[in-house]
This record gives C-alpha cells, structure tokens and sequence, in this order.
C-alpha cells in the first residue's frame, strides 16, 4: 500500500504538505464512501486507491459496496444510460427492485459516520432509508448534460435530500435542482500498477507474453465493452487509417460485474469484424492486468477514444500520463483534459475523417507524436494525479462539516 | 423484507417467542458478519436473509463484503480446494496476495463493532492486521476434515486469534487447534423465492418459459460447477439409470463472482456430453433466478447430489423441503440431515450403482417417493430453517460478550 511520502517525487513536497495541513483539521473525522462495485470501471479504481491514502492522512475513511443483484444491475445499467441521455422507459417493477435493494442494503448498514459520500446513480436512493444524522454528498461521475426526464425526474427526490452534489465537469452542473453543486475532476494514480513508468524492453515483453506483435504501429481504444464508446465507429476510422498506414489496431475491454450489456456487445463487434478484410490486424485484449493495460498504452503509437458520451474519461488521463499522443471525441471530461491541437487531438464524435486524418499524421510524423505526447504528460502531472483529487476531498469534507 | 411475524405459521410462537427472548439481552449490541461475495453461494445466501432479519430483532447486525480481485479469488478457491483436501501448493507469491487484499482491506475498515464474525478463509487473515478489541468468531461453511497440511498451517496462526470457530458440523471439529468451537448447522430461508410454496401449475409455467421439457421424469443435480460436485460421476449415474427410465437430466448450475474455476468446468462438461447418444436429455440451466431453481427441485421426481466433499450443502436442504425425494452422497452434512432409507437415500461417493438403483426405484415407486418427500420436509422443518440459525447465532452472541 502506498503512503503519502511515496507521491513525493512525482508531485512535489508542496502538494503533500497541503494535504497533511488540510487533514490536520479533520482529525478524528470518520467519513465513508459508497459504491456498487470494487471490480471494474473508474470509480473502483479511484476508491481502490483514495481511500487508503485518506487513511494515511489522519483520517478514518471506509468504503461500502452496495449488495446488488444482477436483476438490479440491469436496471442500473439502463438508469446509467438514461442519464446520458437514452431513450428508454422506466417500468414500475425496475423502480421497486432499485429502491428494494436500496432499502434491503440499508437494514444492515448502520452510518455512525462523519459524512457519507454516495458515488453514482445505484446507491442514491440509500438516503431515503437511512436515518441521516450527517451531511451526506452525492458524487455523480456521468455526464449528466442532457438526461433522459423521466429517470432524471426519478431520482431527484433523492438528490433533494443531500447536502452537496459533485460533479466531474462544470458544463455537467444541473439548473434544475437547488442542491448546492460544486466540480471535482477525477485523477489517476500514478504509482498503480496500470500508470507505473515500464521501460520500452518491459512493455515488449508484456505484450509478447500477451500474444500481441509489435511488428506493425499500433492503435489502442481502451474502454469497457459499451454503445458510449462507440465500437462500430473505432472499425470505421481504423477502416480508413489503414488505407494509409498498415497498422494494428488494439481493443482492450474490461468487463465489470455490474456490467452485464458488456458481453453482448462484445459479440456483435466480434461478429462484424468476420467479415473486414483486415480482420487479422484488428485484435481484442482482455484488460484484466494492469501491467498489460500499462504496456500497451505506453508502447501504443497512438490512442483513440472514440466515445459518444464520457463522464470524464480516465483513459484518457492514463494515456496522456504516459506519454503517447490521444486522437478523441470532443465529450464529457475528455475537452477538459485535451487542448485540441496542444496536448492531443479532439473531433466530434461523427467526424470519422478528422479521426482518420490525424491518426495518420501522427503515425507518419514522429516528432509531433513525441511533443503532444510530452505536453499531454505535464498537463496530467499539473492537474490528474491522485494527490489532488485527495485535497479536493478534504477540502469539501472540511467544508462541510465546519 | 420479511419480519419475525412472517415466519410464525411455519416454525411457530415458541421459536419466535423464544428469538425475541434471547435478543432483548443484547438489546444495543452491534455485530457485523464478513464474508467475500455477495451474490452466488451458500454463504451468501444465508447471509442475505440471517442479517436483516437479526435487525428486525433489535440488535445491530452489518454485513461487509471484503473487497477481492480476480487474482485473489483464483488463490482462495485453491484454498477452498486444499483445506477440503485437494493437494496443491501455496506459492509464496499466493500467500502474499492472500494477506494483500487482507491488508488493504483493513486500511479501509474500522470495526467499532462489538463482535465480528468472519466467515470462511478468504477473510480469515483480517485478524492479522485490525486492532482486535472485541471477540472474533470464525465462522467456517468447509469440510475440514482432511485439510492439506500445507494450508491448514498456514491459516492456523489466523485462527489462534479468535476467541471462537464455529463449523457446520461435530465431525468437522479440530484436535490439533486449541481454539473453541462450536457446530452450527445452516439453514434455509423457507420464505425466500428459491423456498416458497409454488402450485404445480406455476412450477410447470416456469419451467415452460425457461425452455424445459416436461413430459418425460427428471432428476435435478442444482449445484456450482465444481469438481467436488462431481459433474463426471452425475452424468455416468445418468447413464445407467437411463437405460431403465426413459428421463431427463437436468443440471442446474450457478457461477459465483468468488469462483474463477466454474466457466473451465462447464467447457469440459459441455464437451463431454456431446459424444453422448442421450445427450438431448441432458439439459444444463442457468440457475440465476430463484423461481426456476424452485420450480425445478419442486417439480423433480428426484432431486440428486452427486458431491464428493460438502460443507453442509443447502441444496438437499431446499429439495428436501419441497417434499422432494434425495439420493445423496454421504459426505460432509448431507448425512447430518438425510436419515438413509427414511427421508432420502444415502450412498458412497463412488457407488455408481446404488445411485443408479436408488433413483430407478423412486422413478418407479411413486407412493415410496412421495413418503420419502414428505419425511424429507418434515426433518428441513424441524431443523434446517432460518429461525433456528438465528436463534443459534444469538446464544453464541449472548456467551461470547456475557
């Protein structure tokens, strides 16, 4: 486990003194965060890492994982969706078993806490059958610029109740809702496994051992098996690179278990792939190792997030981290990380040719990959490590409990 | 979520009166159970139902779920395997991961609690690294019978921490441990989905829509696919029992998040069957819905458990409490609750043809099955149901914090 010392050399004494200074003023405060998962996806991630290190600081932090099912995973899959704007309808018998669950967790969960944040849609509704004798924060990581009304008319009695609303973007802030709103931008850790400096020799290795050549330049789309990431649109613009450069592209999904679309769409995009020509050079890579997500984003030449929607986009933060030049969509987080044309290239999601286009040059212009990649790098550095993300906190915590 | 209340016309005012006793002496205490998956398996089943139910008596009870990854479930279920007596090693690099997510965990948790009860291996070393200040129980689900010694000592010095082991049954009680311990049989909840009364009609509907064929007998195996559940030995038993009754066999699997092994086992099972000339009277079904699970052992004529190890094994329980007729191994706690040739069948693991006879006979002899069933249901209530491990969890509270 790691400790604040540890972020020294990386982030500079100054950023972790600030820290210490800020946690000084919550000793003895207990807070505690809640999510529907610790396997897979951003927020996982994030709290795999954050919460420990809010420990080292002083304080008591816990972490609670909703008990859900997999009808209720479902369910929060499609709310997850309708919150980023698809056109669905909320059935009576889906709104029993999410509040159901809610309320089952809740018998059991006994909140002696100081403060209790609520990570995304599955746990919201915890608060309506808790006795809440704190302030409670709700910490919304999708893009909620353009909800479905009626899921979003669902669960605003909920948010009501809170004392705070986070959100990873200011376009994401919310006109229609009195709750008091306030931005925190995610961040990655740089000392974990999956953002660690490999050398050029350890990432071959771990991609040979993979079973990935390294003969041909190399795209890479990390992303979960998902409609928002746009799989359908990544083979058309790798159609049209590959006119150009013979090149290799990399999919590397993960599947979460509260994911259960995941596998689907997998076999549809396995399904159109038969039939391309090129299918040879099109490979799929389980991500279920971080030194491996780590090697190929590193080793990668370039990589692209052709996503529709994004809450902020943490793949984005891991590739720009290290280094190697981003083609994305100009969605969610995504602009707040990239400067078009600076650190990295955005397009609108439908602009299959301006993709294609700087794919290319960057494939074929190796000094320009270099200095966007090196640019991407500082901005990560300045802005998305995890030490910030942890001063974020502890300012919110001290300002809502002064 | 159901009430004591609910359950008086099964088990009756005295078990409910006497529950109510025993709680109001530990009226204020606070206890939490921790365990390694909330969704698929025995464990967690119980869990789901004994834990709101202790709230609804007055005490505080919790339920955490420590936070794993595929690797550490990989080494647990290997651990699972030895300490049940299968012979493997424990890598270095597995104990380090093993204590890992141990570690971590306990960074995050802070029990202010006034007992915890740790079910089961993956958890066990929790002990090592939280300040204990309050009893530890060891709760474990496994045969400990015939434990590999390699694992066994390596887990030994976890458990010499604890103030009390409770197993599932006495034969699984240590010498060599100077640690208490106490057998508390498991239960099933009778008011559960997978446990409630369904009408014939119904159970045929479901089995209808699940795509199963009802006009031939069937015999049910529901388990996890496992070797210890011996899915080569069902399918030869089938086969003999094949060449007297024309039936099907219907293998109703689950897959647990804790359990990596299962999809390996389903493929080399799936392969195996498919050279067999019988094979389209062999149907594997998902078991991910509690209603078809009970819709199967209800309609079964007989409910089969071909396992080679058990810790208690909860699915005769639930056939047996659907009046359905068991032919069982006699392993682990199956003898605990099948009396042989009164309330179901028992024979050696590897006594393909007793099976075979036995089940032959039940197909056959329907006035012997239903007497057999109904015997069956009469033990499961006296016995086997959720009050009664509730009862049995609050004695043990009361001795350990008295």
């Amino acid at each position: 486990m790691k400790q604040m010392e540890d972020y020294l050399p990386i982030v500079g004494e100054k950023v972790v003194y600030d820290i210490y200074k800020k946690a000084s003023k919550l000793y003895d405060k207990h807070l505690v965060h809640v999510n529907s998962t610790f396997i897979g996806g951003g927020v996982a991630e994030i709290l795999n890492k954050l919460v420990p290190l809010t420990n080292d600081t002083g304080l008591d932090a816990g972490w609670r994982v909703l008990h859900g099912n997999l009808e209720f995973y479902d369910i929060t899959k499609k709310m997850h969706n309708a919150l980023q704007g698809s056109t669905d309808s909320l059935k009576e018998e889906d709104k029993k078993t999410y509040l159901g669950v809610n309320n089952a967790f809740a018998s059991y969960t006994h909140f002696d806490h100081d403060c209790i944040v609520i990570h995304d849609p599955q746990p919201l509704s915890l608060i309506k059958y808790i006795n809440k004798r704190q302030p409670w924060i709700w910490r919304c990581h999708i893009d909620l610029t353009n909800p479905n009304p009626e899921f979003w008319n669902f669960i605003k009695p909920f948010i009501l109740r809170y004392d705070l609303m986070i959100v990873s973007s200011e376009q994401y802030k919310k006109d229609d809702i009195p709750v008091e709103q306030r931005v925190i931008q995610p961040a990655i850790d740089p000392l974990a496994p999956k953002n660690i400096a490999l050398s050029e020799q350890r990432c071959k290795d771990i991609l040979k051992e993979a079973g990935i050549p390294t003969d041909k330049p190399i795209i890479t789309q990390v992303s979960r098996m998902d409609k928002w990431k746009d799989p359908e649109g990544l083979l058309k613009i790798f159609e049209k690179v590959k006119k150009k450069v013979d090149c290799r592209l990399l999919y590397t999904y993960n599947l979460a278990t509260d994911d259960p679309e995941g596998v689907d769409i997998f076999n549809r995009i396995k399904q159109s792939v038969r039939d391309l020509h090129f299918k040879d050079d099109i490979l799929f890579v389980l991500g279920n190792n971080d030194y491996l997500v780590n090697a190929i984003q590193t080793f990668s030449d370039v990589v692209i997030q052709k996503s529709i929607r994004e809450g902020f986009c943490l793949c984005v933060t891991e590739a720009m981290w290290k280094g190697t030049p981003v083609v994305a969509s100009n969605v969610g987080g995504i602009p707040v990380q990239i400067d078009d044309g600076d650190n990295g290239y955005l397009f609108k999601p439908d602009d299959y040719q301006g993709f294609a286009d700087s794919i290319i040059e960057l494939l074929k212009n190796k000094r320009l990959a270099q200095t966007i990649g090196k640019s991407g790098r500082d901005k990560i550095k300045q802005k998305f490590l995890l030490p910030r993300l942890l001063k974020d906190y502890l300012t919110i915590m001290y300002d809502v409990l002064k």
